[in-house]
Parts: structure tokens; C-alpha cells; sequence
């Protein structure tokens, strides 16, 4: 049993590690380490049940750094329990050191589970982590420690929301009060009070206690580890750069590494460098689900029309014969068609209400813990969760996202429902793969792939019913193209994708009747895209126009400008981007497509005027 | 005075005109119209004082409906109070109407301030115009009807928590908690204490109330006005499709418009069609500020280097001469210097704490009524409010936005914190203006501009300091671009913003002095670029080098080649883009950029081998 003694002696030497690693670094935040160093001291040492040695096993509880500016301490704590040594504590911040200014999820460092450094993104994926356990009938738990500036994030917010609802009560948020953020007080301040009844009125047990007395740590974290009705906040008074005279709760230290002299001083005061180990207490054994049992996966075939988000929820449906997949849907899952999962699979259908931050965070938790998530909502509101998507590739997340209502094409809602800059934003995202497809069966066969994909893959589907295109046996590799009516005196292409790819098939019939052969090519991976597909049909036709149902800016166009030029290559060719260039506002979909240019009609019209 | 026989019949055709509207346009949300058509009954009868003739009167009150797939029942009102006609209500959802699926705001419409249709964003605008009456000193209110699905949405308690510690207690909120959402019942369904409770404890008043019973109604809004300590949450427990017994409370009904006989029977079941009138109450008589003022601004000078960042803050403390203009940050003002304004201007600068999207609807709010807000935060943290950015551009916003801590040059933070997809994600905004300037002079000067400009625009800012280029004399309009070395012989032209700017300046000089002249122009207009520059250059060297410190997807690589392909010209150069492909750690700048392949020996090497 640790003493008091022992915890506090703990925490000393934290706060000294936390000043050396970033001092050493020249940057970094050791106030902001120092105020949570009790708490983790406490955590470590008697509640947080971690087997060092074997980070994976399915016993482990996980701890979560919501405020990742804190790395210090967690980078000490990695050290006291002998995870990592002093050398890698003082490659803090240095370049190429897996020891980075805010936590990533490294090979190296297999302790931290996922990025932080955005706030209020700790607690939703914490609670995605929380569900993975509770869906697996784990006795694990997780822990997030929170900043108290970032309690003003929504985020948090939708997801204390979720966790209460779901009756996740394996997940125990800490939050480090300390008064002071990045330029002044927060919002709060020391209001513990305030902060607990926002907690109990989201449905959460909250305790209040001094964050620096370890005793009361200590039976904060028994009571919240016995509360098995709800999850539990606990609410610690602390000081940003307790323990040091000249940094206590003081203005201007935030994000301030001390200098040499400084730290000396400081380390001083705090009773010097020391070198105690702990190990944190045993999980409890724990055997996970296989996560290894490849079902077969009968994947929805089509011999009709369909639209692609149906087929991507049958797709899904098909799916869920894999324990391992999840799906989450932001209380529109009759729209995107997650309800195909749902109805077979129920209980790993994660309903997430409106909530895009929240559904997204919970999606990086699950994927942490060796779930298959797919989130969907309308293309459009997924906008709502970009930070979350953008971290997520920080943190190496396998995630598949599905965004519905491409476009012009969903008619009378208007624009505010239109996904119009998705394609821009997935692409710009580390790794990412996008993907079109234009038909139901496509789609199936995509989707598919999807599950087994690295990274974060997205899917965008149409809300209208498209024509079959392609029989079921058709193959759809992630990088690939399908070319359409190709012929040697082509003097067009048109590239499409999605309900675009429908329209240039009708415009390149009409213009092959006009004389003028018209090749169509389906970008229905639109990163990475077929570059060598389209560098043959640029050199092999004197124009190639793209089409798309996307504002003209990053999209499926800046994509073939791209895979065109890249490398530097000598580019020969004329390229005509048509895409949509003004607000839209309701109108039915042929109308839509009509005005904003990209209807069959309005595309043979753009061709034969640039061709002449 | 009103009787409640006269809310109760206003109600009723509220109803009435919902079913008609949405029944002529074969779509729309006639039952989620129908739960708050009491609730706006009595509101625009006796509570909301408008003058409907002057709808830009400074001293009305504002109505904000954050469900914005109500609209049939906003248009209804509309109607009631004489704004449009029923040929106008009758257009709902037509192509080429102003009558939208979701509200929004138009010429033809001036009673609706702002788009809405993404859930959760209008107690957030709402709040920014409460705080715009709140400067002005104006009488005014702001009321916004919520529905209860989108009370999951985290941007809700970021607005929250801003408005009562911002003290407007002129904000009322009305939560429409009609139990139903898209997809079945609600997360907390009819449990309006809990509501209340979150409200409380979030520091609102809140009273709980019938929301079909008219002098509850009128009670609480009476409480609500007289409520002067705190902005008040009106929880209505309300029936989604009130007043038809097959719509009442029944599940199916989301977002679906009655045949033309379900039409008849409710219609009938609501008493028939009427044509109630009603004049809302007149706004007390308050002038506003000055909207024409135009003091003269005197944007700062440097003669010596500069971070890009510190300028733009200088130039936004000068623009504070200009009473209109407000600041909004994120807490890290002291990182995007928005601080500089806050010296000079401490009533006009708004700490919204760390909560991106409550930062961005309240800058949308505080336009809707004449303000000029400036906005700012890392630009990584930016993507946390894309939603919103999105949805101000379907709003005709004008927006001024400040993303500091442009990509890998912030150094050892790590990827957390570098934006590396804001020009992307910005240049997919529609009608979005895109600026990325090097040095401190041409920082000041678009500053400066940005405060007259339509629509969104978008600073990109570094971190460090970055060298004096241009004299404080020289002019930087948008769309233009600024040659460098230019020469009869150049073989290679590099293309630069912003801090890449800075290493192709380096890089030229060294390949000059092997013998490849080279060219280097600062294209610190990402969106509009300078097209005209960028063809010569490509038409006149061998190879175009673009680069930039972002994502190679969807930058300013992206935007170059699509200036250079547009119409359809003929491409006949070499483009090599060169931008961060790989996930970057910490380290310093400059081995961060050298190790992404953007330092100038870097771009050098490019070149080189390019050219071989």
C-alpha cells in the first residue's frame, strides 16, 4: 500500500521531470503539468490498472491526457512507471523524437492512445473508449484528464451528454481546476461548484476535492470507481505551478518553459531530482474479443437503380457480420441509411443524437480500442467534426466516414443541407482516401473495402437513386478508375464522379451523336486517384473536363489538375473544370444541376463551346 | 391587447399555412412547424417588436430560428404580419424562390438575419447579436427558437456558457422540446427539468411551461423580459404536429409534407384556412451608431522584421479607430495578437474562452447587426468551426478570419497545433477571400482591407518572424500578386506565401548564383490569385515551383494550377507542387522544414533535379 508520503514524493518528482523535459526542450508547459501532478501521482501508483509491459492487453484501463499541452507530466509518468527512460524524457519536443510537444500515438511510445493537443477532444474519445469496454463486457476502465479551459469546448459537452446516456459509468473524467489559462484567468475560475452542477445536471456523479491532497484523490477515485450508475467527474482544485514559490498560480507562465537557472531553483524547492519507480496496480484478466475472425462478407448486389446512400447502408448491414464493426450515426441514420446496421446488429449501432464532434470523438475511442467504427451523417455536417477528423489522422486512427446529401443534387433543402466542400476537406486530410462511387453496386464493393483500409477513408453518397452501371462482380480497387465508352478517335473526356459521372454519360451520348466522341471516366477514388487513367486520355483527346457537384475548389477537379501535373510533368493538355460557382438555393434536383452547370445538357454545351 | 382566443387562432393558421406551404412544395416540415406555432403566436403578437416596414430598424428586436427546417412556420408568421404574401408562401421551396427550404437571408426576405438548417447554430448567432445591442446600447432583444434534437450540439453550451458570462441577459431562448426528432424520440424526450437544470447550472434563468398554452406563453415571456440578470431559457414541452390527431406526437412524421388529402383532413381537423393579420408590437425608438463613419485608420509601419502574426494584430489595434470593428478570439489572443486590439479597445474585444464555434456565431451575429468582427485563433483550431464558416457564406456574411500558426513552421508545438488544411477548407468557402501575406508591411495592408471587404476572408499568419520585403508605401490589392527577380532569361519561377515565400526568395538566390534564373512571385492573394502573373510566368520559364507550408491537397498548389487551367486554356508548362506530404512531429522550424521538403536548400534541390 502507498503512503501519502510515497504519492507526494511521486508528484515532487513529476514536477521536477516536467521542468527538466522542458527546460531541456527550451519549450513546453511545466505549470501546467505541475498543477495535475498529484493527481496522476495518486492514479499510477493504486488506481490505474496498466500491465506496462503489454500496453495492448484487453484488461489494461486507459488513460486519456485531454489537455495534451501537459505532455511533461505524462512523459514523467511514462518514465516513473519505466515505460520510457531520462534520455527519451529529455528528447522532449526535439526533432524526431517520438516525445512530442503534444501526445501522438507512436511504435514507440505505445502508452498514449491517441493525439491530443486540441482541446475538449480527450473526453468524447474517452468515452468512445468507455463504450468499446462496456461492448465487450470489459471490467476496464478509462480516465481523462481535462483542463479547465477547455471545458468551454461543446465537444466536452456533447459528450458528457452521450456518456451519461449510454451509461458508460467505467469512464471518470479528473478535471485539473487550476484557475489559470493560457493568457488569464478561465471563465470559471475556482467555481468547483459550478463546474459540478453542470456535471450532475449532464447526468454525471461529480465530486468535489483539493487537487493537491492526495488522501482525498485517493477516495475520489475509489468513490468514482465504485459509482456504477453513471460515469463520474471529478471536479480537483488545483494550482498551475503548485509547489514552485515564483510559479504558483501566477499569470504569464502558461506555455513557458523556466530557464536553466530558473529550473534549478525551482527543482530545488521541490526537494530535487528523484528516482522513484512505481507499478501501477494489475488488470484484472481480461480476454478481449477475437479480433482476428474474418467472417465472410456478403456484400448487397443491385440489378436496379439505388441510390448510394441505401447501398452504402446495405453495405454496412453486410458488415456487421465482422464483431469488430461499429457504427455511429449523428441522429440521421434513416437519411444515411445506417439503420440497415442498426436493424441487424442493434447493439453496436451507437446512436450519437446531433452531436458531429461528439460522434466523431467517440469513433477515434473505439478504433483505440481495436473496434471497426463507420460514422455517418449528412456530407454537409460532417464539416461540424473537421478538427476531430484532422487529429484523428494525428493520432493514426483507422476511421471510415461516410457523409450523404452530395451536392446541388438533394434538391429542395437548400444549401444549408449540401455537402459542397467535403471532397476539399477529406482530401486535405493526412492519408485520407475519398471515394465517389456512382452506383449501388460500386458503392457495395467500396464500402466493403472500406473496413479493411488504413487511415481515414470517406464516402460520399448521393441521395437520389442512380441507374446500375456496373454488375456485381465488377471490382472497385481504392486507386482506380472505370473508362466508359472509350474509343480511338475520342476527341473528349469527361471525368465524373458520383451523380456527375451520370450526367457525363448522358452529355457524352449526346455529343457522340453530334460527332463529337466523348470518352467518360468515374473517378470514384478521388484520392488517390488514377493519375496514369487520366495522363492517357489528357494526351490521347484535345480536352478533358471534369465534373462535379462540389464547389470548383478542391474538389474532384484540383484533384485531376494534380494527378496531371504531379511529378512536374509537362502538362499538354486543356482541362476545363465545371463545378458549382454560386450559392444555391432550393429547387429540385434537375433544376439545381441545370443552373449550376452541371446537367448533360449544360455540360455538352460547355464542350462544344470550348471545343470550338 | 390580445385575447388568447387570438394567439389561439393565429396558432391555428400558423398550422394551417405550414401544411398549405409545404404541401404545394411536396417536401418540407409541416409537424416540427406545428409545435411552435403557439410559441410565435404570441411572440409576434405581443412580445417581438418589430417594425416590419423597417426591418433594419435599430431598435428591433431579432428572431433567430435555429431550427431551421421549421421554415414553413417563419414564412407563416411572415405572412401574418404582411412581410410576403401568400404567392410567396406558396413558393416554398421552388426553384428561384427566396422562400428556401431553411431561412435564409436574402434581399427579397430582410426578416430572416441569417441562414440556419445546420442544427445547434443559432443560440450561438443569437448571442452575437444580443452582444451587438448589448455595445450599442440599444433596447433590443434577441429571441431564438431552438428545437430539442439539437440541444446535443456542443456549440449550444459554448454559447451558453459565453452569454451568461458575458452578462446579456437581452437574450431569450425558447426550446421547442417537442420530444420527436428525426429518427424517434429525442435524447432526454419530454424531461424538461433536466433541461432547465443544464440551463441553470450554465447560469440562465429558465422556466418551464405548456407550450400550447398561450397565457403560460405570454407569462413566461413576460418573466423573460423582465429577467434582467441573465439571458432565459423557456423550456416548452410542445407536441410535434399539435392539432391533427394523425400527426400528434406520432413517429414517421419528421420531415415529411401531407398529401394533398392528409392536407384537407388537417386543415379541417385545424378549423380551415384563415387570414388573421397582426401587427407586432412597435420597438421602442433608439438610434443606433453610425454605420457611415469612416475615421481615418493609420495601419502600422515596419522597417525591421516581424511576425506576420504580431502585424496583423497591430493593424486590427488600428483598425479599432473604426467603432464598427470588434474582436473575437479564442483565448490565445496573446498567440494571434489579437491583444493588440484589446489594449485600445477593451469594450470592443470579446473573449469567447476556448470554444471556436461559439466564436464564429457570434461574429456571424454581431454582423447581422452592423458590426465588423474579426475573429481569430490558430489556424488549426479554425477547422473546429468549419461548420460555421460554411453555413456564414449560405448567411452572406461578412466574415474577417485570423488563423495564426501556420504550418510546420511553428516547430516543436507538434501537428496539433500547425494548420496545414485552412487553405484548403478556406478556399472551398463560397465567395471566400484567401490571404497569405510574408511580411509586415503587406500583413498590415490587407488587415486593413479585409475590414472592407464582402464575404468571408481569411488571413493565414505565421509564427515567426519573418523579414521586411515591401515598403509601408507599396500597395497590396486583392487578386494581386507581387513579382521578384523577374528576368528576360529566367528558366524557373517559384511560387510562395507567407513563410515559403521566404525560403523561395533563398532558394533563388543560390540557384541564380549557379546559373538558373529564377523568378519568384508572392502570391499572398491565394483566393482570388492573380491568374494573368501566374499564366506569363508559366508561358515564359521552363517550370512553375509552387510552394507552400500546408497539405499538398487543396492549397495553394491546388489554386495555382487551377488559375492556370481555367477556361479550359491550354496548359503547356511544367508545374511541380511542393507542399507537406508526410505527418510532421516536433523540432524546430527550420528542421521541420527542411525535413517536409519546403526550406530553400530544399526547394533548391527540387528544382534541380526537376530540371535534369
Amino acid at each position: 500500500m502507498t503512503t501519502p508520503s510515497d504519492w507526494n514524493e511521486l508528484a515532487a518528482q513529476l514536477c521536477v521531470d516536467s521542468i527538466r523535459a522542458s527546460t531541456a526542450a527550451a519549450s513546453g508547459h511545466p505549470t501546467s503539468s505541475m498543477s495535475a501532478a498529484h493527481l496522476l501521482a495518486v492514479l499510477y501508483s493504486d488506481h490505474l490498472r496498466l500491465d506496462v509491459g503489454d500496453p495492448q492487453a484487453p484488461g489494461n484501463d486507459h488513460f486519456i491526457l485531454s489537455k495534451g499541452h501537459a505532455s511533461p507530466l505524462v512523459y514523467s509518468v511514462l518514465k516513473a512507471i519505466g515505460a520510457i527512460d531520462d534520455a527519451q524524457l529529455l528528447s522532449f519536443r526535439k526533432f524526431g523524437s517520438p516525445v512530442q510537444g503534444h501526445p501522438v500515438p507512436l511504435p514507440e511510445i505505445p502508452w498514449v492512445d491517441v493525439a491530443t493537443g486540441s482541446l475538449g477532444q480527450g473526453m468524447p474519445i474517452a468515452f468512445g473508449e468507455a463504450l468499446a469496454m462496456k461492448l465487450d463486457g470489459s471490467p476496464a476502465r478509462v480516465w481523462v484528464l481535462m483542463g479547465d479551459s477547455e471545458f468551454v469546448e461543446g465537444s466536452i459537452w456533447e459528450a458528457m451528454a452521450n456518456a451519461s446516456f449510454h451509461g458508460v459509468s467505467n469512464l471518470i473524467g479528473i478535471l485539473d481546476m487550476n484557475r489559470l489559462g493560457q493568457r488569464g484567468p478561465t471563465m470559471l475560475q475556482w467555481d468547483g461548484d459550478r463546474y459540478a452542477d453542470r456535471a450532475r445536471a449532464f447526468g454525471w456523479h461529480a465530486i468535489e476535492i483539493d487537487g493537491h491532497d492526495v488522501d482525498e484523490i485517493d477516495r475520489a477515485y475509489r468513490e468514482a470507481e465504485g459509482h456504477t450508475d453513471a460515469p463520474t467527474l471529478i471536479v480537483a482544485r488545483t494550482v498551475k505551478g503548485h509547489g514552485v514559490s515564483f510559479l504558483a498560480d501566477k499569470e504569464g507562465w502558461h506555455g513557458k518553459a523556466l530557464s536553466e537557472e530558473q529550473a534549478e531553483k525551482a527543482i530545488a524547492e521541490l526537494g530535487g531530482e528523484r528516482n522513484v519507480t512505481i507499478t501501477p496496480p494489475k488488470p484484472e484478466s481480461f480476454i478481449g474479443p477475437s479480433t482476428t475472425a474474418r467472417p465472410e462478407i456478403r456484400l448487397p448486389v443491385y440489378d436496379d437503380k439505388v441510390a448510394t446512400r441505401k447501398a452504402f447502408g446495405d453495405a454496412l448491414a453486410a458488415l456487421a457480420a465482422d464483431q469488430r464493426v461499429v457504427a455511429l450515426d449523428g441522429e440521421v441514420g434513416n437519411s444515411t441509411h445506417t439503420e440497415e446496421f442498426q436493424k441487424v446488429a442493434p447493439d453496436r449501432f451507437i446512436e450519437m443524437y446531433i452531436g458531429e464532434q461528439g460522434m466523431l470523438g467517440a469513433a477515434v475511442g473505439l478504433q483505440a480500442l481495436g473496434k471497426v467504427p463507420f460514422a455517418a451523417t449528412f456530407g454537409a455536417f460532417l464539416s461540424r467534426a473537421y478538427d476531430f477528423i484532422r487529429m484523428a489522422a494525428v493520432s493514426r486512427a483507422n476511421l471510415r466516414l461516410n457523409g450523404s446529401h452530395a451536392g446541388v443534387s438533394i434538391g429542395e433543402d437548400g444549401p444549408s443541407q449540401m455537402a459542397l466542400e467535403d471532397l476539399a476537406m477529406m482530401r486535405a486530410v493526412h492519408g485520407s482516401t475519398v471515394l465517389y462511387p456512382a452506383d449501388g453496386n460500386s458503392t457495395a464493393k467500396l464500402t466493403g473495402a472500406m473496413a479493411e483500409l488504413d487511415g481515414i477513408s470517406y464516402l460520399r453518397s448521393t441521395r437520389e437513386s442512380t441507374p446500375k452501371l456496373y454488375d456485381a462482380t465488377e471490382e472497385f480497387p481504392v486507386g482506380g478508375s472505370k473508362t466508359h465508352r472509350a474509343g480511338a478517335d475520342d476527341r473528349v473526356t469527361l471525368v465524373g464522379a458520383g451523380i456527375t459521372l451520370i450526367e457525363s454519360l448522358k452529355a457524352a451520348e449526346v455529343l457522340a451523336s453530334e460527332g463529337i466522341a466523348t470518352r467518360v471516366i468515374d473517378a470514384y477514388s478521388v484520392k488517390p486517384i488514377d493519375a496514369g487513367t487520366l495522363r492517357r486520355a489528357a494526351s490521347e483527346t484535345e480536352l478533358l473536363v471534369v465534373v462535379e457537384d462540389h464547389w470548383i475548389q478542391g474538389g474532384l477537379g484540383d484533384a485531376v489538375l494534380a494527378a496531371l501535373a504531379s511529378g512536374g510533368a509537362e502538362l499538354s493538355t486543356r482541362v476545363l473544370k465545371i463545378g458549382v460557382t454560386e450559392m444555391p438555393g432550393s429547387g429540385s434536383p434537375e433544376e439545381l444541376r441545370d443552373w449550376a452547370g452541371i446537367s448533360a445538357a449544360k455540360i455538352a454545351d460547355r464542350v462544344r463551346s470550348t471545343l470550338r
